[in-house]
């Protein structure tokens, strides 16, 4: 096999052969493609596309590239989410417990932020004590136990995604349907569900802006899931307006457990509830079925909050103790006096990264306490010199480009109404 | 500047703007922007094309990484030739010291074979003695006292070209019109000529197969050159058939010597001429006038063959040493009596590399005497059982990979008739 020849056949809009596919991975992966090499196959990628076969035999090189975990011995059905990330979105944080309660097991891997999006550990990592970081057997055993668990990848999951991961993030090929529907899913193969729900996200806040791109990508990761064997649906789902009313790490644990605690806000919960049970379908559970509970009965009766405070306490965490507070607050008054007809989502994920919530580069340290709280959402009426958004930083000077980034990111309008529009947009198969 | 901005930007179709274009190659040039970034880009530039403005700049940008000749205190004019390089092309041989010998002077730097074309270095360096490598000094030496030199570039000529076509070779982004143009001309002007005449070759031996892409390529560079102001010409020039009848460094050496001393294959001695002719006017001279010669005459005459004897010896050779002989040579017999139709130039490039003529890698040595004679070019009668090819070649293992390059590669019809095109087909200004 010849790399070059590889890099001209994709470049000259050729379909990859399965040999090329398995050998370019593999050789990557051992060091004997270089870098330069695959970014230049990566770009090729990009331009010119990869078909079902491709992308499915280009995940299961990636899967194949190292070790997969399988937890098919456990008495409960695993399921898992996976959500392609948007500002405000904590749906992890009461979604696993609340599926936990309701009688499914979830192993879910998780990430961390780079850009305006959060990412789950850091948000957990805001609560004393809890810590990402477990070994193939520990998280076992806290799955066992809780029914949930939530974690880094380890090192030995497809460490050729690892690889590739970080050369296209300095290599402009990062936005491409292929390479990132065999990214996520080779690590959610690896991670060994036998279900597998996506949440993907349309909107500004989200890194697909319109919903025909999200619907293609989540039919490229149904596919390849449901050619792996796992159980797959995708619920395309709107992320033009932030979820719920806190964005940032601590804060949106405290709203987490609002929602846990039967509370919160109608979006987050409506999310959490409809993910939850396709989750729990996608298991083989029915609800009323065996015990096997309904995820808005588990939110209200106080199971959810208490699956959560197992699954914490499971990690190292102290589920009562006080979550950290920034140390500066600002507020931003409404200028006008009306309904809030717009309210950017991208632009609230940069005031909050802005502010210290998200990282620059992966060797950056969040704040906990950082973020924006949404004082009205659209729909919602201000009156001209009420909060309309907090600012959390724990430096002041952050506050000014912070409030910079929400120029612009709404409208108010003294006669306008807004309808919200469904949060969950579309379902795939 | 971000060079994944500028990349995105590319990638998308855009247009790189000129402080983008600066920014990349210096940057790339110092080790700032990395070669798996540079690749990315190239792959982009590939794929997406650059217009006149972003090439010529590019072109700017690679010439401003090192230093520029300037050889306008000669007392004769400068001019050179440029070959995109084909099988038997050993034009630059008898044309140097004939343009010499006509009056202007030219400095020639040239390049090493890769792939089934040679290097006009390699062929020289057949000759006892010959040295490539010259300082700026003594380049200069040879050229004002003898009217000519053909030397190998410095390493301090567009160093950032060198560093990039050192990682297209590698990541399948060399067959790249832009990137060709902007590599060829950024070592012209670098070069320091006045005037430059672009050999453009087309057909199954050259790099571009088909006459639309030699003219594209010819247009693009002679753009780059008029927008540097260097006057510049290209002809197209067919390279479906072998140039002359030996292919190989020593053999071709001896038929240049042949064409020197007016005599060698019609095909050889009519680029010679018409090259050296538009090399002439583009650099002011008109044969007749102020003691210039014309090239034609200068063959026939002695002069020709004197200047190259004087451009040998300016640079260590001895023009009159033996040249080296391969150790072994092979007959392939024509199969059938009839005229030869067709003789293909790529596969008796491909036959001669396999025989020793040609590197594998830059590392590698070539076979002085390794080769292919060709005893019937299309047009020509053989009888069956008549000799078609001699091989040679310093390994009598070498033959059998060598001829079969050739199966296939020429057609003998009994009742053909073939009228050879002309070796000029276009000219582009």
């Amino acid at each position: 096999m010849d790399v070059i020849e590889i890099i001209r056949a994709k470049r000259d809009g050729g379909e990859l052969t399965p040999e090329q596919i398995d050998w370019v991975i593999d050789a990557y992966t051992r060091g004997a493609v270089a870098e330069e090499q695959m970014s230049a196959l990566a770009m090729a990628v990009f331009l010119r596309g990869m078909n079902r076969a491709e992308v499915a035999r280009w995940t299961e090189a990636m899967l194949a590239s190292g070790e997969r975990l399988d937890f098919s011995d456990l008495e409960r059905p695993t399921t898992d989410k996976h959500s392609t990330g948007g500002v405000g979105d904590k749906i992890t944080l009461p979604l696993t417990p609340t599926v936990a309660a309701c009688g499914a097991a979830v192993p879910q891997l998780s990430g961390r932020g780079l850009g305006h999006t959060g990412g789950t550990l850091d948000k957990l990592e805001s609560v004393p004590g809890w810590r990402a970081s477990l070994s193939t057997d520990e998280m076992r055993a806290v799955l066992a136990d809780t029914g949930g668990v939530i974690c880094a990848a380890g090192e030995g999951l497809a460490p050729a995604d690892r690889k590739l991961y970080a050369l296209r993030d300095v290599t402009g090929t990062v936005e491409s349907i292929p390479l990132i529907s065999a990214s996520i899913m080779s690590k959610k193969l690896a991670e060994g569900t036998g279900a597998l729900v996506l949440d993907v996200k349309a909107g500004s806040g989200a890194f697909m802006k319109d919903v025909d791109s999200a619907r293609e990508l989540a039919r490229t990761m149904v596919d390849i899931g449901t050619d792996h064997g796992v159980r797959t649906v995708a619920l395309i789902t709107d992320m033009s307006v932030p979820l719920g009313r806190q964005v940032g790490n601590a804060l949106e644990v405290a709203e987490s457990v609002e929602v846990l605690s039967g509370g919160g806000p109608a979006d987050v919960v409506e999310l959490t509830v409809a993910l939850a049970r396709e989750m729990l379908a996608a298991a083989g559970l029915t609800p009323g079925e065996n015990g096997v509970k309904d995820p808005a009965e588990a939110l209200k009766d106080g199971s959810a909050l208490e699956s959560w405070k197992r699954l914490i306490r499971a990690q190292g965490g102290d589920p009562d103790a006080p979550l950290p507070v920034a140390a500066e607050r600002r507020t931003v008054l409404a200028p006008a006096t009306g309904t809030v007809t717009r309210l950017d989502a991208y632009q609230v994920g940069l005031a909050a990264w802005r502010l210290g919530a998200g990282r620059a580069r992966k060797e950056d340290a969040v704040s906990f306490g950082a973020g924006v709280t949404l004082h009205a959402k659209p729909g919602e009426r201000v009156a001209a010199g009420e909060p309309l958004f907090t600012l959390h930083a724990d430096e002041a000077e952050r506050f000014e480009r912070g409030a910079a980034a929400l120029e612009g990111a709404f409208d108010i309008d003294p006669d306008g109404v807004f309808e919200p529009g469904p949060i969950v947009i579309d379902r795939i198969a």
